[in-house]
């Protein structure tokens, strides 16, 4: 996978925290993920989809996915309920969208993002896919981005 | 969601198990996920996108997709390893690309499957998104298919 197509999904998540949920990313260092190591609490899970196909994986602790839907709604929600699973969708969703307009060339489509609720739930791409995995820390805690590509095959 | 959006999938995965997998799945009764169910132990998502957008869930269990990877390569796996869960991620993308030839008028095209692995997680469409689930059993255990289609956005 090419590096490069990382960097406009940093870029998307940065401006998405920061204009929408008023929160500042701090990044840390990317990876080769390993393929079976263990998300944050909530998963949001989009497939892109055009000259080159994949996969954007945005895991959220608790904490964060709970106070980023209090940003967005202005009220707190109590525990994982339908609110905080259609805001992390939607963060999924904005992360995309913002990528995907940096990358018109190949003229991606996104798909319906799907959020992931359980501990220690393992994503796994195919073994042939080395999604690339970068952490983020934040005043909430911890989040990470991991986005995974493949030249087109339809 | 329109439900003859669905009759492409239950064929296709019908198909793929008959003729890949030499196994005969018999359909339960399908329903409207409450989104908040829990599947079983492996779950592949893969998204797709054109003039409608959606996403496929096909959650085996354990026992389903051991099997199911040993009658792919002709090798019992003795645990949930990269081949189970390639396998189970294969077997999604034969599912979506059967349905998605069946249903040509709508131009799919299918992003990068992943494979959840876990036990008890759930996964969680938008809440304006109603998905179809569909149980399987097979003599092997337990399936079920999830779809979910929202008109484009894109």
């Amino acid at each position: 996978m090419d590096v490069n197509f990382i960097n406009p999904f940093i870029a998307s998540t940065v401006s998405a925290f920061s204009s929408m949920l008023d929160c500042r990313l701090e990044r840390q260092e990317m990876f080769l993920s390993d393929n079976f190591q263990p998300q944050h609490d909530l998963t949001a899970i989009i497939g892109l989809s055009g000259e080159i196909i994949g996969t954007v994986v945005l895991s959220l602790e608790r904490e964060v996915a709970i106070s980023a839907t209090e940003a967005l709604l202005g009220e707190r929600p109590s525990s994982i309920d339908a609110d905080v699973v259609d805001a992390t969708g939607e963060l999924s969703n904005i992360v995309a969208g913002g990528a995907k307009a940096q990358m018109s060339q190949y003229e991606l489509s996104l798909a319906l993002p799907t959020v992931i609720v359980g501990r220690s739930h393992v994503v796994t791409f195919e073994s042939d896919v080395r999604p690339i995995c970068i952490p983020f820390k934040c005043d909430w805690g911890n989040l990470t981005l991991e986005v995974g590509f493949t030249s087109g095959r339809d």
